[in-house]
């Protein structure tokens, strides 16, 4: 990856965001020259602690496909800048999984890796997230999670063992690149240690048959191939947690036919008649399993929202923003949930364009490849 | 409105896409020549009958909105392009609803008035849709469809006098204006006769307290403000039909919380909990109604789409577009329907961009006040 050098004028855009949000911090205009003198002298600039937390949180604030915005204030910041060797940032990804599941009171935490500099390339962290679950070919059907075929087959490659019996919930390795000195040596395997992992098993309320389909999901969502990008500086590996709200895991994970596609299974436990969509059984299925991960998640304490309630959050984020003058960029296809879209107040209403300035979010297209496990 | 003359190179495209997707009709030059001329000569040209068919049948097939489009070259044209008196224009209308219902077996139709022309405006039908529910304002309260309280006060005071006493799904009356020499004579309202209105009163295949909430909905949703333009030529009257999708009806018309809001009055009968949303009582209401919607339609065989096929369907529409070499137009917020979005195969895809010309229902501001009773 070649490294650009740091453009001045996105660092004075983002130094007059943060001075302009954040009077306390004094009069911008120092600090800009500062920052000038710095780029022309090292090529780029190191962000004080609280300008990284601020872009941190701002990145937040402006993610278009974010229902759970309302708290953007509340993200908590794990600075390891320093951190470039592999075997570091998987321990500090382990740390990371630790420090933020606190056993199901989850807080919002980021971990921001060393940037790409003129030094050399920051770490980069290969999986999607940092919690997922192998896919295992066998004969015509996958076992375990068919979107990580691709990349259970890169681990393995790269010497990753999977357990023995292999099983439906195997949580896969971290696969990480180092920085600097430590880029040109190639990705690296780490396991992720089960007890830093927490999982809930999942049964329902009223169906005692749910919880013999076997099905489990972790608690914590941890997006980790994603670059952030604050003023000019990128940081190629920031993972990111907030808490999951049920039907990612019940209306896309467990459901989407590439997936686990277990609709079918729940219809056929609920006595459901299958014989044609029309019966609605899928939408029945869905809403049980809905259920289910609220259910299950609610008994073990652990944080999870739902979509009636994290809609209402969201329009209360979208007028404070509005309040605060600002743009508020919304992807209307991500926001709306994937079940009962219709009957949630989201729905009903037209948002900001996404933009594509200031602190954010972004997702390479090789960040994304080898997410999957696709040939870069 | 002013009305100004048709743009020949609009004209020209129009043609050339027809004689190229209907070669029988032969070379596209003499039309041309011959369409200028009248242009040239009278401000306007006039469709041939297979010209008009086949540019309301794109018009159809360019709705980036629509998911029901597979079938778009089955879309029945009735020509009344000679009609622009206002009671004859009412008269049509409900010829066509008699024409299309079938007594269920519903046919695609649109009727098409005089167009806008050098001799004055078209003639308008100010219905966002021929059968619609009045709406009352009582007390606090709304009796019947809130969506139409401006829309009812509109034609009573246009001299229309609700059933006595008022009920939740009194038919409203057409409000037109002629065109031509009628214009300036302003809106006439036009009863609609009971026997020309199919309606479906609404039982569920298992609850049997679902028939006790009085629940009905007509059979035929015909949109009658929308403008037709093709080829420089402005039809400002042309109404249209298909058959519902349930989940119109089901999740949106007796969903909303701004529409006949019956969720919660289903979830009560359902003796589900309400104490919070997180229980799933919305979600489980809507499939309920959905369920009632499709059983009570099916028996009385009228024509209905669910959600499921019709995603199914749709996506042989676009296949189909895409193998013809044509851009598909595809609004996705539209298309994805409002229960169980993330269930259907429209969900998980891009499409084209909606486009702005060729043949194309639009909805003037004008029309769209309206049809709502706001002050134009
Ligand atoms: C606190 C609880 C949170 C909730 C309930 C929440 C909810 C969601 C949901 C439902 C999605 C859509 C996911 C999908 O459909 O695949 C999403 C996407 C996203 N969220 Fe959040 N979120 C939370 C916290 C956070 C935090 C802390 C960050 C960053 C600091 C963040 C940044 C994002 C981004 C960048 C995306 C888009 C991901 C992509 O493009 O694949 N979220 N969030
Ligand atoms: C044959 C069965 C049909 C089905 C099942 C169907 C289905 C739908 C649905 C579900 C919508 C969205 C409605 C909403 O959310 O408010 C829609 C919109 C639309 N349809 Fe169709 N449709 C059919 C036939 C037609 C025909 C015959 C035409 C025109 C000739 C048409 C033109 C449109 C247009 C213009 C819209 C957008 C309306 C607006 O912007 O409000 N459709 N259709």
């Amino acid at each position: 990856t070649a490294v650009r050098g740091v453009d001045p004028d996105e660092a004075e855009e983002f130094l007059r965001l943060f001075h302009t949000e954040n009077p306390a911090s004094g009069p911008v205009e120092p600090r800009i020259v500062a920052v000038r003198e710095e780029i022309d002298r090292t090529g780029t600039y190191v962000h004080t602690h609280d300008e990284l937390e601020f872009g941190a949180r701002v990145a937040w604030r402006s993610s278009a496909r974010c229902i759970g915005r309302l708290y953007w204030r509340s993200l908590h910041l794990r600075d390891r800048r320093h951190v470039t060797a592999p075997e570091e940032v998987a321990a500090e990804c382990v740390g990371h999984l630790r420090e933020a599941t606190r056993r199901g009171r989850i807080r919002s935490t980021i971990t921001i890796f060393a940037p790409d500099g003129p030094s050399g390339p920051g770490p980069r962290v290969w999986n999607e997230q940092l919690i997922r679950y192998a896919g295992y070919r066998a004969g015509g059907r996958v076992l375990g999670d068919p979107r990580y075929v691709g990349f259970t087959d890169t681990a393995r490659s790269l010497g990753w063992l999977p357990p023995s019996p292999m099983g439906r919930f195997d949580v896969l390795p971290l696969v990480v690149t180092g920085g600097g000195e430590h880029a040109a040596a190639g990705p690296q395997v780490h396991e992720v240690p089960r007890d830093a992992v927490m999982e809930v098993d999942l049964h329902h309320p009223e169906h005692a048959w749910f919880a013999e389909l076997g099905l489990r999901w972790h608690a914590l969502p941890v997006i980790s191939n994603m670059r952030l990008d604050i003023g000019g500086i990128s940081y190629p590996a920031a993972p990111f947690n907030g808490w999951y709200m049920a039907t990612e895991i019940s209306a896309r994970n467990l459901a989407d036919a590439d997936r686990y596609d277990m609709l079918a299974e729940v219809a056929d436990a609920m006595a459901l008649d299958t014989s044609s969509d029309r019966t609605l059984w899928r939408d029945r299925a869905a809403i049980e399993l809905t259920a289910a991960v609220q259910h299950s998640f609610d008994e073990a304490g652990v944080s999870l929202a739902d979509h009636h309630g994290e809609s209402q959050r969201f329009l209360r984020f979208v007028e404070k923003e509005e309040a605060a003058g600002r743009h508020c960029p919304v992807d209307w296809s991500w926001i709306v949930p994937p079940i009962s879209g219709g009957l949630t107040p989201v729905f009903h209403r037209y948002y900001d364009e996404p933009t594509d300035t200031g602190p954010m979010f972004r997702l390479d297209d090789q960040a994304k490849a080898r997410g999957r496990g696709c040939p870069v």
